[in-house]
């Protein structure tokens, strides 16, 4: 061996043994959301610190430097496979993030954060914010001061934004967003002026083992390998990907709201068959997983909505869908497919539907810009919010806990991170038109449940790459174009005006 | 700090350490065992073995010698509590045997061990001995290899008892076991010459979801607490203390065999009890653990037969028991009694009752003994399995595979446990007498389902010392004797010359 293959070498061993600690993590994680017992979580968060900080500790050490900047040299760069590169890009990426926070400083934030999210669980019971508003304060300063120690160029959100959307900025987000909300605002004040569709069958009751087996049934049609995964149920649905043999997804069930476990089903289902069809040349490296919050959005959101929210979806589906939920055999399909897609201004982003849920994000995005900027204090938080739900939804929080206090992101320090559910549909709409112009029986295949096509198509596109592409080469990849939010406006309005009769 | 303090700080984070190591592997073995998707078991191996390699080093660590020697040293080891005493010895002993096996030498056994299963798996399958001789003839060199590089006194296979069973020699097995066989044969053989009683009702089909309730229903009504634990179905069952709050157990649902899914339960069951009620002052450290395999199997045994196949027992829930399973509403109390306590002499050892279960095992002990001394060879194996199986049982098998091809354990190079299954069989039949003795209304409270007593003896006398006590010194504790074969003699032919009017 070379001494350039000799560092490689060592390299992916370092790789292989963080990935196997992060699977092992994985693993832990899942198993406190899904049923580990209550009297334990407190000794295995003793398991849950050692291993993480062994992960750190590797991932920050000297060794992994030097590997890097040995890797990193243009000689030995130019002589590595489009794999290693990427896999040397992004783990320096961490590397030089992580090794620019002191340690002392990290660990008092991390302090911080677990306390902050303590109290603002409270201070939202209680519906308080001037409770939760002191430690809003230092994670947000602590924030400001992590950008400092990062560096950026243009705008101090950027910095924050690229954690989650590799590469993108304010100046790109300013733009799409102002598009969407053009579009969208006017969009939603004439769906408001309608009859709104009758939705009371909606919470007739389905037992628990009904739902289920509808979202075993579903989630099997779509493509989604039960030998790769498994489903449970959790108070908060999620997706885990721990390698591509093994990505786990979980649901909610609640007897008088049925498509609550439904819908949710379907879309940690997107998130899982991204994660299920990564090459397998990637597992055990740091691209063994999607590219960025966007774009791994963008998958739920387009199996949850674009196509589980389709005329065509159900107009295969709604048979078996009657035949196995009884409850519902009096209601026609398209009393049901209306009712599915019922839009209306509401307080809760985590409620809301399709068409609306894009503005709640644009509010949380420009309320962290200023923040980031100094043009907004902690303080005045709560007035912002209620100006700009005014202004968007035409509705007004009552109070802070269905306002400003609703997300637990901000007690985390998640900054950057709203965008991508937004960016998320507008990829997703980008993706589908590129797609149904790639695949002219898209409607075919979805009216006949053929899935096979579309994840193939995707898998092509999107899933094989794992984080080798960047969210912007995905997206050019995909539609052959940079990110352009009028597919999202234009599909949006297509469907309501259609489901609205605008 | 003093030299000492520092030495024992740093021994006790160390072991922390290790302890967060093992939690992590024990819900990584769980979750495999459980439900973990097929397709990322291969992954999920290479999580495991960075793991576990940690934890051998960490273990076998220059470090861990040093501050184990500094630790003995007998000014410092007077200074410590009797816990971190304790602590020190089982680590020291652990650490002297890891660091005497060459390491070349242990990845080699290793690797030959898995192997030796999957072979014995196919072996099995195909009712092949001549297949697994070889393999099973390396692992037993390996094993003698060991054994002389551990060192023995008396007899080398009491090297290789002291690993399940601390302080357990030949000389003391061979005098109980002896009692055993002359008590046991001819109690056998005098069941053996009465009508058998009906069973036939036994293999009624009872759904999976009744067969569930009710094993929720006895472990709860038993004192498992269901805030510190699980119950989930595997193929093969079994328990896992990860820590005192998190005790899991497992038990196997078969629609025409109601009982094993019950009493492996209640097995089952009786392990987790004794872990979790060890004391909370044990958490992080490595007596956080049952004391020996012997002492564990006890508790597994004292639950699932004396107390869960007793007729008291029965008297207080066969009602329930009715209510839940009304495929059983034509049989009788009495019918029922008998036919669970059923004795015939069989083939194997899983499927054993509780009479001649311990026949089984002591003819794997004699074998083994023979092995390991150069008594036997392993081609003379199955001649002399069959022969045991003829002066112990009576019966002959008709071939390998229903004889010494039936268990895992020597495949994987485990000689030397098999003894504890008799061993918990007579410790938990002369702790039985001894806890009769202390609490009078004993018969009385199982009769009420009140088990609350019981645990708490149990756990005051054995349950909350965990490794702190030895083996021996356990027995002591709840007997105030040495252990002592005529227990259980005593009580097998009490409660079977009752049900077989002998």
């Amino acid at each position: 061996m070379s001494a350039a293959e000799q560092t490689l070498h060592e390299y992916l061993e370092l790789m292989k043994k963080m990935k196997a600690y992060e699977e092992a993590l994985g693993v832990l994680y899942w198993d406190m959301r899904t049923g580990a017992p209550r009297k334990g979580l407190e000794q295995r968060s003793e398991a849950v610190g050692v291993l993480s900080s062994e992960l750190f500790r590797l991932g920050t050490s000297e060794r992994m430097g030097e590997l890097l900047a040995a890797l990193s040299e243009p000689s030995v760069f130019a002589g590595l496979s489009r794999i290693h590169q990427r896999s040397v890009e992004e783990n320096k990426k961490e590397y030089e993030r992580s090794v620019k926070i002191p340690p002392e400083m990290y660990q008092k934030y991390v302090v911080l954060t677990s306390q902050a999210e303590a109290v603002w669980e409270e201070a939202k019971g209680n519906n308080d914010f001037a409770m939760f508003r002191p430690y809003l304060e230092q994670v947000v300063d602590y924030t400001k001061q992590f950008v400092e120690l990062w560096g950026y160029q243009e705008n101090k959100y950027d910095t924050l934004l690229d954690s989650f959307e590799p590469g993108m900025t304010v100046g790109q987000l300013d733009k799409v967003f102002g598009e969407l909300r053009d579009r969208l605002v006017p969009l939603v004040a004439a769906v408001a002026e309608k009859k709104p569709p009758n939705t009371s069958f909606l919470s007739r009751k389905v037992p628990k083992e009904r739902q289920k087996a509808l979202s075993e049934y579903i989630l099997k049609e779509i493509g989604y390998d039960f030998q790769a995964g498994r489903l449970d149920a959790t108070v908060h649905p999620f997706a885990t990907g721990l390698n591509p043999g093994d990505v786990r997804v979980t649901t909610r069930y609640i007897e008088d709201d049925f498509k609550n476990s439904l819908f949710s089903t379907i879309h940690e289902g997107g998130h899982a068959l991204y994660e299920q069809n990564i090459s397998p040349e990637l597992i055990g490296t740091n691209l063994c997983t999607g590219t960025s919050m966007g774009i791994h959005e963008s998958q739920s959101r387009l199996w949850e909505n674009m196509i589980g929210r389709s005329r065509e979806f159900w107009e295969r589906y709604y048979g078996d869908f009657q035949r196995m939920i009884p409850e519902f055999s009096d209601i026609s399909l398209d009393e049901f497919y209306v009712a599915i897609n019922e839009a209306k201004a509401s307080l809760i982003r985590t409620e809301a539907d399709e068409l609306t849920y894009n503005l709640h994000i644009m509010i949380r995005y420009e309320l962290e810009k200023l923040l980031i900027n100094d043009q907004l204090k902690v303080a005045d938080l709560p007035e912002a919010w209620n100006e700009k739900y005014k202004d968007y939804l035409g509705i007004v929080p009552p109070n802070d806990q269905l306002g400003v206090l609703q997300d637990v992101h901000w007690s985390g320090g998640g900054f950057g991170y709203f965008p991508s559910y937004a960016l998320g549909n507008m990829y997703a709409a980008q993706m589908m038109h590129a797609m149904k112009q790639a695949i002219p029986s898209f409607d075919e295949h979805v009216r006949s449940g053929s899935f096979g096509p579309i994840r193939e198509w995707l898998t092509e596109k999107i899933y094989k790459h794992g984080r080798v592409l960047t969210p912007s080469e995905v997206i050019r990849n995909t539609a052959g174009a940079e990110l352009d939010p009028s597919f999202l406006t234009d599909y949006l309005q297509r469907k309501f005006s259609e489901i609205y009769k605008l």
